[in-house]
């Protein structure tokens, strides 16, 4: 039986204003991204997603990014990150002074297509240039793989598709990688073998794992990543924010109270506040037309 | 790594008409009762826990099981059991022709004195006569034991006050346990530590678990019960039903097309209909004034 005492200290990237909001169809005024942000920072988590540097007409609700950065309170030892997904996107991302810097492709080619409307290895040639300045500037450089395990158009996607996109961007130079479970159709089966193999290639201190919670296997595949592969990184979105609930193959992220409040069950060290947390995912609801769709936010008084 | 070949099909036993009726405010109309386990009956699964034989006043929501019972068709190969708490309810039970019952307990004192308003011992001692009659009648026998992990008044509940009452129920001749994670706090951690004591008591194929969605954690315990301990039973509710979604403490049973997702995504034989799980939910669904909380239900137009 494992030992929960031999496992690391989960890590949390917090990506609800990124992942979570892009997905919102409500477009969220920019005082309350920020105030979404700066009650985020409060929360004890050590990196939060705070914008991407698109396409403003690709991605509407990441138009405000530049303000978004200009506008919060930066927290003393909390990382703020932004997607950026090219040279251009790069310059202003350094303009904003962020803290670290993420590019993004895929592990089916189809999903690439749909999503970014290149070829994998052309997004991987389009990072080079990006990955290579952001490291001149000394920013830290994570890399997201969409449908690491399943792809809405192609299904199942091998974990071979999913090593070779890994070896590419090892070799831009990425710090960490981003695996992510897409459309959360992935099951802790799935989540063994693709670790299995990836952790033979990389430091398991650069894999975060990004699931979704659409079937409700989120909590089980990190709590084994987590429970059988000292995977300690994790990406997730208050409330559970991104990803209409209503929309097929659309949930949203894991959210950051379910995942670590499971966590915190199996005796794992977590410093999150759940009280600040709450507060954190009340500003932004009554902008959002629908309630957070997290367990524990569903729960009344406090969790 | 686990092979999942070498696990056993998933058993799930639906209580949604019981377990998860009984804790829905709105009163049903029998006759959509009716419908709702005619239409379970056509999802493939094995037993379908119809109605509780107990007062009225203390839980209205079962006070028609007779009808239900005499209303429902009943289709070869499922069985229908419901829930009987004293000499008086296996009268009723047996006009009714159920055929199965199932005793109910629990691991925590106080959580027994609140919900059926005596000790564990004295519970027990009733069910003495009503277990004899009832495999005089050649009915099979369950037995419930509730805050078999977590307690909502004494917090943490021992394995070995699980086991003291497991011995005591196996001695009364029960011919299965459903070990109840009540307030659904339990983490696969939790169901490790129990599960590697009581499976040197009793045989597995004996055991069922039985998990609440309330903090997003059943499937994780599912998949540990069964890939780790090759555990097969599991009670569960179609869409999730029972409990109100806003209130502490009280989630719903872990719904059966999540859990029936979870063991087909990790390779599990599964051969319940999700088109027609769903079909019998939206029976109920004009009638509870909320949407089923599964994470399956919420996703259009099917899993």
């Amino acid at each position: 039986m494992i030992d929960p005492t031999t496992l690391p200290e989960p890590r949390f990237v917090e990506v609800g204003a990124r992942d979570g909001l892009q997905n919102e169809h409500v477009p969220i005024p920019l005082e309350v991204k920020v105030a979404f942000v700066d009650a985020l920072s409060e929360t004890g988590v050590r990196e939060i997603e705070a914008g991407a540097f698109v396409s403003s007409k690709a991605v509407p609700q990441m138009g405000g990014s530049f303000e978004v950065f200009e506008n919060i309170r930066r927290k003393e030892g909390v990382k703020y990150s932004a997607l950026v997904p090219n040279e251009e996107g790069l310059e202003r991302a350094l303009e904003a002074e962020v803290d670290k810097i993420a590019v993004f492709t895929a592990a089916s080619e189809t999903f690439n297509q749909h999503n970014i409307n290149c070829s994998i290895a052309q997004s991987i040639e389009r990072f080079r240039p990006v990955v290579a300045r952001a490291k001149k500037a000394r920013l830290g450089v994570r890399a997201y793989i969409s449908t690491a395990f399943y792809c809405p158009y192609e299904g199942h996607v091998k974990p071979s598709a999913v090593l070779a996109v890994v070896d590419r961007l090892v070799a831009l130079g990425v710090d960490e990688l981003s695996i992510g479970d897409t459309i959360g159709r992935a099951a802790p089966f799935d989540v063994r073998v693709l670790l299995e193999s990836l952790l033979r290639r990389v430091r398991v201190e650069t894999v975060y794992m990004h699931f979704h919670d659409t079937y409700g296997m989120a909590v089980a595949n990190a709590l084994t990543a987590w429970g059988e592969y000292k995977v300690s990184g994790f990406d997730s979105s208050a409330g559970g924010l991104g990803g209409c609930p209503y929309a097929p193959g659309a949930g949203g992220n894991v959210a950051t109270e379910d995942l670590a409040f499971a966590f915190a069950a199996s005796h794992g060290r977590v410093t999150l506040d759940f009280a600040k947390l709450k507060a954190a995912t009340s500003l932004l609801e009554p902008h959002l037309g629908h309630a957070m769709p997290s367990h524990l936010g569903k729960l009344v008084p406090k969790a």
